[in-house]
């Protein structure tokens, strides 16, 4: 038997940060067909939030410094602003989209991570089995579309925050079992482009035989590198398709597909 | 055939601008039986998340002026820090709670209340209809514990704020067909008291009769008018009982319970 489809988008920053791409992509998105769960970054409003405040926001690798008063502000902007006014709006277009931490349903329990060089704080990381792929299901079958938000939960009463990028793709792949997947990152660029000043430049396909080829000529380096790691880590845990490119685009076929063969 | 119970608990600032009250609360609502839903309101927090930002929180009557900024701000404290914070606990607890705002899953549609002699601003009512009570039952039924905060939604894409009394009172009323309903309002007496400087003097059971008569005899008068006259409205449309307590007392029998006959 065929299994149902399931598209897994991830937003970030980029789309967050501007009101009207935000609401764009959301009326994109629910033209779409098929079912479908949205994973959304956190963006900038909550370092300006915490600047508001007094507060200070540290950055490493990347990655925040969580503290108790950070963590209480993202909180409060991934899991409150931002996530209600994409359900709200989502809503609006006809879609039953239904708004999530890791905590609620315990949709996503991972662990507070250790501490090595860099103290982070309040961050989580995902382990094997964080996801709890079941209610995932429950609420596809249902008809109504998960709206995730980078907030989890330890299972101890504690919050934690954690990547967006991390959490899509670790839905991704939870749910290859029951579903064929797409994953699909959503960024600013139209996809992996053979030349990074040239947006029309876009690879159509990159297979891993095409990836390898791609990393020896330099032309995948930098920023573009752990990212395709990531998605062929995916793919070889049995998610279908990856998908890169920008949000815009997420209903024609201007971004790059990366498939194990 | 029996319908199954539920209760309808609502918390109020009360308890949740107290840490170790509300941990309690909820120490005790994962330690009773039967099928639950968790209604919260906002306390303080929002307040001083305001003026920290500058901003003026306005008051009419007890019910908070909402202009996009305060909007905005609401939206982030309840259904943010404190839904995900209740959230995490009660699953620490063993209880597979999920916290909604009434966008999440279109559980609760409002409309934005008519300026008449004040303009609240983004303040939403409830009308006939307004929950969605079949995916409730949807989530009782697999074994989940809704936790509503009380930021609605139009359908038009716009958050409100509304009242927790309100929303656990509409939510008990559209489950009365399918459930047996208990609406159980915690609050910081006892019950309805009969000498108010006594909380031992909680009158144990009011019918309508009765209720008649306390309030001929000025026993049941001030801010507990309204209260009780919500809570037989509630009874008139299905509902079994109304209880009034201290969240202390949840599973004990020290409170006020309201019933018709």
């Amino acid at each position: 038997m065929n299994k149902p489809e399931v598209t897994i988008y991830k937003i970030g920053g980029g789309i967050i940060d501007e009101p009207a791409e935000l609401t764009s992509f959301l009326h994109l998105l629910a033209q779409g067909s098929g079912l479908k769960i949205l994973v959304h970054g956190g963006g900038k409003g909550a370092s300006t939030l915490m600047r508001e405040l007094g507060l200070s926001p540290q950055l490493i690798n990347g990655r925040r410094v969580t503290d108790a008063a950070t963590l209480d502000i993202v909180t409060m902007f991934y899991a409150g602003k931002t996530n209600k006014q994409v359900v709200a709006e989502l809503q609006r277009q006809g879609i039953n989209a239904l708004g999530l931490s890791g905590a609620d349903g315990n949709i996503i329990q991972g662990i507070k991570r250790p501490v090595k060089d860099i103290d982070y704080g309040f961050v989580g990381d995902l382990v094997p089995g964080s996801i709890n792929a079941g209610l995932l299901r429950q609420l596809l079958s249902a008809g109504i579309m998960p709206v995730l938000c980078p907030i989890i939960h330890d299972g101890q009463g504690q919050l934690l925050n954690t990547n967006a990028d991390t959490i899509a793709s670790a839905v991704a792949v939870a749910l290859a079992d029951a579903y064929t997947v797409k994953l699909h990152y959503c960024f600013e660029k139209n996809g992996v482009l053979r030349d990074v000043t040239d947006e029309q430049s876009v690879i159509a396909e990159i297979n891993s035989i095409k990836y390898t080829e791609l990393k020896e000529q330099g032309i995948i380096a930098d920023g573009m590198l752990p990212k395709l790691e990531n998605a062929f880590a995916a793919l070889r845990q049995g998610v279908s398709q990856v998908i890169i490119g920008h949000a815009r685009n997420i209903n024609n076929s201007l971004h790059t597909v990366l498939c194990l063969n």
